[in-house]
């Protein structure tokens, strides 16, 4: 996987000095004939056509390598694997009868079996062996706190309608699909157009709202069923409304992530934990996004179970006493720096990554090399396993660092662990918005004797 | 528990009779000393002080008998056990910075623990002690099924409001505290009023909404915050109402039983178990109900989980092969008749209960003794658990027959599990509204001839 890019660069390129030598011998030939030379017609046109094949050869090689060819059979396997594990109800259309919801499945005894066992391992591998605080929430959740945690105001996709049928998309999805489609069908692409597609697909999370209807506008990208005109992009928030209670005046969402409810309940649990930091709490439970077009199987649902930590840390000390026992480990990481300029994910030892800064701290890190210890215990293939940074605009609102967890499968890199860094951001949206602190103090070791102009000298607990 | 109730009319009736001799002898007294006599006056307000004393330990012993004040030291008790398990974590009101929202609650870790624990126990149990088929299904469900199911029409309790500032009740437990109220504070009450205060209690899920009404204007019962007049009762669905994609035109619920995703799944789970009835198919899950006005603590909640079993069985053929597993199983059985004419819950051998029909079949008869064994396992008190037969109005709007498992607690006897012959209700329904045919056939042990007209004789399979 890695190194692709350049040798692709390098086939369009062949390509294109083939299809031109082809012109070139082509018009040669045109000319000679026109000129009405009898002597070297013959070897002109032997020539082109020796040209024509190399030509044709250098299209296969780039067929192959920008994976048309490859994507097909891929597909054709991914179809063949999704209708055994349908046969075998490891997974069905939810409301098969009723022609099914998009994004919504079921599970069936041979999946129930395959979840319990995963989610039974993450109990252990993480709440057990680190004695962090289970809590269950509920999902039905009051608008004040996904207000306060910026859900409300933030927790949206970019959607554009198609103008006369009213048939929504999610407008990254138009672009990508765009870009992808052109590099791996179009051959006639120049290197540098390619090598545009190819930056639009790297930033696409990244994109904003203007940049994505920009694009939109500029490639002249219609609705996929109709070629009707699409709008310009607009956000669409992804949470179930619903309402709570009989008078129908408290509004209420199904939760979009586990961790709020760990958030609002961060002070007691603090004092459950001794009044001491570090600690971690962990839910396992459904949550809800309402996608825009759900597509993708399983990767892309309205509903599933999230198991999420939250672990609480003295944000003047991000060290971790056990960041040791992963310090070691070595996996592929593809930081910020390594998207943007194009290069490949790279073979990297935490340690490393942590000392020089790549990964912001050890706590961050820790988590990192138990998330990898995690997923290549379940059984993830190391080589397909990397961990990318998100760019600076992708991250959710409440990040400050993020690294994804990418496992690479049919449709390509994908997400399947998020580790973020979210400061103290939702303790204090939640501190100002109830008003009750949620805050720790910190013991220290010796009391420190402190001047001060209104009270005796006091110590500070 | 048993004999409670002749014992307190009798303890009425002598209240009130010796009310009647003090009434007797206060009238005397008063026309003695109207008459001026001075012989016989002293004696006779001696005597009227000893009648007075007697009445005096009439009353308290009424009082002690209907409960009132053992009900104040069972509430306190209830309050100190629940002040101390929010106080440890087991339970802590939702979003309780915000000040909550009632109905939801949250586990902290011990919580968690006892719960998955719970949740394991029973899986071991039914599932996998008698090879259920397990599936879990989202809880977003579009409205076609939930309409074909009869939530969207009849899954409603009924509500009545303040007339002035719109609050909401629920009309049966507004009747329901009242004639608690009466029963257990006025000792006034006459023998024959207590009497029919107690039948309503014993009837009241299964009174209409017309009757309901009625009750609540003949006692005059009135807002119980503000005093203010109350609305006639009127059905408000329970479920939790969504809209399921972006358009906004496509209406959802969230589940308000996991049932129905197992109905949905028949024909797939039928052909997973090589076309034979009868099967089981069980599902864990949150299940969602907007209550009225939830009360109780984690008794009546907006959102819980729910764990349960749909068995399908031949409809002509309901006797279950392992029932002599459970016939010798003695326990407190409470059916129709013992309650419609006041006695007490009684022992009950399962066999005998299925062989005089109490309990329609074997199958339920079976599954009723299962759950016996559950709760009993689980470490509930034998004399405080009973098998409550619904009253015909009281069941579902699915439900043949219905026994609950009640267990008696601060609370009084509460419903902890119900265990419901919903005939083909639910199949037929969906088979009706999809389209889609949800039936078994079964094969004959020999293949049977039958002459008809249009084809050849052919064999039922």
């Amino acid at each position: 996987m890695a190194g692709a890019a350049p040798s692709e660069e390098a086939l369009r390129r062949a390509l294109a000095e083939r299809q031109a030598a082809v012109d070139a011998q082509a018009e040669a030939v045109r000319s000679l004939k026109a000129s009405g030379a009898k002597v070297g017609v013959d070897a002109a046109v032997e020539a082109l056509k020796a040209l024509k094949i190399e030509a044709g050869a250098a299209a296969r090689r780039l067929q192959a390598a920008v994976g048309s060819g490859g994507g097909a059979a891929r597909e054709e396997m991914r179809q063949a694997v999704g209708n055994t594990l349908e046969r075998k109800l490891f997974y069905i259309p939810s409301f098969k009868i009723y022609r099914g919801v998009a994004g919504l499945y079921d599970y069936g005894p041979p999946g129930c079996a395959v979840k319990s066992n995963v989610l039974a391992f993450w109990r252990q591998h993480f709440v057990l062996e680190e004695n962090m605080l289970e809590v269950d929430c509920p999902c039905v959740t009051p608008e004040v706190v996904l207000k306060a945690s910026g859900h409300v105001d933030k927790f949206t996709d970019l959607m554009v309608k198609d103008e006369k049928t009213g048939t929504c998309y999610r407008a990254d999805h138009l672009l990508k699909d765009f870009c992808k489609d052109k590099l791996e069908k179009d051959l006639t692409l120049s290197p540098e157009t390619a090598a545009e597609f190819k930056r639009v697909l790297a930033v696409l999370d990244d994109l904003s709202r203007e940049e994505l209807g920009a694009k939109i506008k500029e490639y002249g990208i219609v609705a996929p069923d109709t070629k009707n005109p699409l709008s310009a992009p607009y956000p669409f928030n992804l949470m179930f409304q619903t309402s709570i209670g009989p008078t129908g005046l408290s509004v209420g969402y199904m939760r979009p992530e586990t961790a709020q409810g760990i958030f609002v309940n961060f002070k007691d649990l603090y004092y459950y934990n001794g009044q001491k930091l570090p600690f971690a709490a962990a839910q396992i439970g459904q949550a809800f996004r309402n996608e825009i077009s759900p597509r993708q199987g399983l990767l892309r649902v309205r509903e599933f179970t999230l198991a999420e930590i939250e672990h609480f840390v003295d944000p003047e000390d991000k060290s971790h006493p056990k960041f040791v026992d992963v310090a070691d480990l070595e996996f592929l990481m593809f930081p910020r720096e390594l998207q943007l300029s194009g290069e490949p994910a790279k073979l990297t030892k935490l340690a490393e990554a942590v000392s020089k800064g790549t990964v912001n701290n050890e706590t961050l890190g820790y988590f990192i090399g138990r998330v990898y210890l995690f997923l290549t215990r379940l059984g993830i293939d190391k080589s397909r396993l990397r961990f990318r940074q998100h760019l600076p605009n992708e991250m959710a609102h409440y990040a400050a660092d993020c690294w994804d967890a990418e496992i690479e499968c049919s449709y390509g890199w994908t997400e399947c662990v998020g580790i973020a860094d979210r400061s103290a951001y939702d303790l204090k949206a939640h501190s100002e918005k109830s008003g009750v602190p949620l805050v720790a103090h910190e013991k220290f070791s010796k009391p420190r004797e402190v001047e001060n102009l209104l009270s005796c000298p006091q110590r500070k607990t």
